[in-house]
């Protein structure tokens, strides 16, 4: 099968690969799309988390065509989206079913192959079945859709809420998504980019403000009546932090979903005198199935973010490079075809 | 009357000023006694939050000796504990019931006169009823009581969880004494000094740990098998905020009570990847009943941190500079007598 085989930094090749064979308790699956995630292009362009060689790319779906023995819940034929997480089962968060802060944490396509390729081999356990009616391209938005739910879910974001979203990314516009429809009466999207900014207010923000043009802070002061409840910060950067947590009334909660790579200088009395929270939120656990249920029933709309489809053997030119250079792409989608 | 009137950084001084007239709402306590927190300290040394000329002290109680008009729920003789925050009552924070973060909160000893005096003139709406059988010593430490036993409130902190507790000052102390109340299983106190190192094992901590003796991080995560469900930092210092974010299972919630008058270098990645929360307590907000309750029940026991009663002449001598130099005191009782 061809396969994009990453070396590590900046060294990435189609290759001819043996197609894996399917073992007990696993299921080969034909790649239909797999999205391009801010962390494949950051693996690409300096190798951190994942083992070399490595197929990368872990926000897959695809259909089912082969499957090993005391697989129960699946058949050849199946439409499948893929729950990239592997748990050991062992640790302490893993036996109180937080599973997405697991001590040993692995991925599909960091740790073990991933979608970036023609077939991948799975465990049944990451199956999660696709309803008739979703197309393949929304379906591989339901991994991202899950971090931005994920976080939604457990910020302090209740119906009636004002929210700010820091950064107009695929995550920070999932994430308005959801605050969207989760109730939010006022959601404000704080993005840089115009093409972004004008993806905020289709999937539901009541105002943009770029940064660079004026103080958000204050703007979001003003345009929430004093603060907003939940700042989602989708950005992680020194400045998101800060305006994040400057931006809440009191009381409110600043939710981090971002990877923050450097430390940031934190004025916690700004925080206490408010008496402000910071909650975090990574990846997600148990939630893929209510992400599509979301998306079926409409709730939730996420097309908008899919920007460019390309083939597997164009991921360098017309994926990471586009991506790091081109400011009118959002979600790129990534073919084995 | 007498009274420490404070004029500004290192300059206080005894002066005979005149008993305050009551008015409509207001009553006349005679204090018994003020305790000195750390912010008369601090405010002591530099000055910072105060008006000046003022009277600080803040821990306050004493008996009603004159009622203004209209005061309806107290009479001369009643024994008394003030609770010293006044707010706008028109803010945001306060139509929540947040009062504890209003945006003009001000407090007696700080903005208006305090308890460093013969008498104090107070509003009704900031009396507190002892009961009977409660001394007056034990009632001065009823303010800084409520302070821990608010942060340990909105802590996450339930039933059978595991604390750490960073400082072994007052406040340190009451949160271990109100941790043990609120059912923690396990309570680690980080302290240095010997002297607070014995208070925090009479005020219910299992351990004390010398972090200039050993690794506080490294040794709670071995007596906790894995981490604590919280920690309470009453410490202040970028040191205890990395070690209190660091002794956490995740999930875990680092509360923060003392005031951080430095920003701190702050990886917020080892916060996120265990998705660990920071959580910030202010004050207090309809708590003194509880806390006198649970005094008078016996479920706390401050009595231990309190080391010396002195008079109001001696303040500086007896009372400021021995709290800045000695290793021996804890709390401090100012008698106006």
């Amino acid at each position: 099968m061809k396969a994009m085989v990453y070396y590590g930094t900046n060294n990435i090749k189609l290759e001819e690969v043996a197609v894996p064979e399917v073992q007990p308790g696993t299921v080969l699956v034909k790649v239909k799309y797999t999205g391009i995630c801010g962390t494949d292009l950051h693996e690409y362009h300096k190798q951190g988390f994942s083992k070399v060689p490595m197929i990368l790319g872990h926000e897959i779906t695809g259909e089912i065509v082969n499957i090993g023995e005391s697989v129960s819940n699946y058949k050849v034929g199946d439409r499948v989206v893929i729950e990239p997480i592997i748990t050991c089962n062992e640790c302490s968060s893993c036996r109180k079913g937080n599973y997405n802060t697991c001590e040993h944490l692995q991925s599909y396509g960091l740790h073990h192959p991933g979608g970036f390729a023609e077939y991948i081999l799975v465990k049944e356990k990451n199956l999660v079945p696709l309803p008739e009616n979703m197309s393949y391209e929304l379906a591989a938005l339901v991994e991202p859709a899950a971090v931005a739910m994920q976080a939604v879910k457990s910020s302090a974001l209740k119906i009636g809420d004002k929210a700010a979203v820091f950064g107009g990314g695929p995550i920070g516009l999932l994430v308005t998504q959801c605050a969207k429809a989760a109730g939010a009466s006022q959601i404000i999207v704080v993005e840089i980019e115009e093409k972004r900014q004008q993806l905020a207010l289709e999937m539901g923000a009541d105002y943009v403000i770029n940064p660079q043009k004026e103080d958000a802070v204050k703007r979001i002061r003003e345009l929430s009546n004093g603060g907003v409840d939940v700042s989602f910060d989708a950005a992680g950067v020194e400045a998101t932090f800060h305006a994040g947590l400057s931006s809440l009334i009191p009381g409110g909660e600043l939710m981090i979903i971002s990877v923050f790579t450097k430390p940031v200088a934190y004025n916690i009395e700004i925080q206490r005198l408010g008496e402000r929270k910071i909650n975090t939120s990574r990846a997600y656990k148990n939630i893929f199935p209510q992400v599509i249920s979301l998306m079926e029933k409409g709730s939730i709309n996420i097309n908008p973010i899919i920007t460019s489809k390309i083939s597997l053997k164009d991921i360098v030119e017309q994926g990471f490079n586009k991506l790091s250079s081109s400011k009118d792409e959002c979600k790129i989608l990534v073919s084995p075809e």
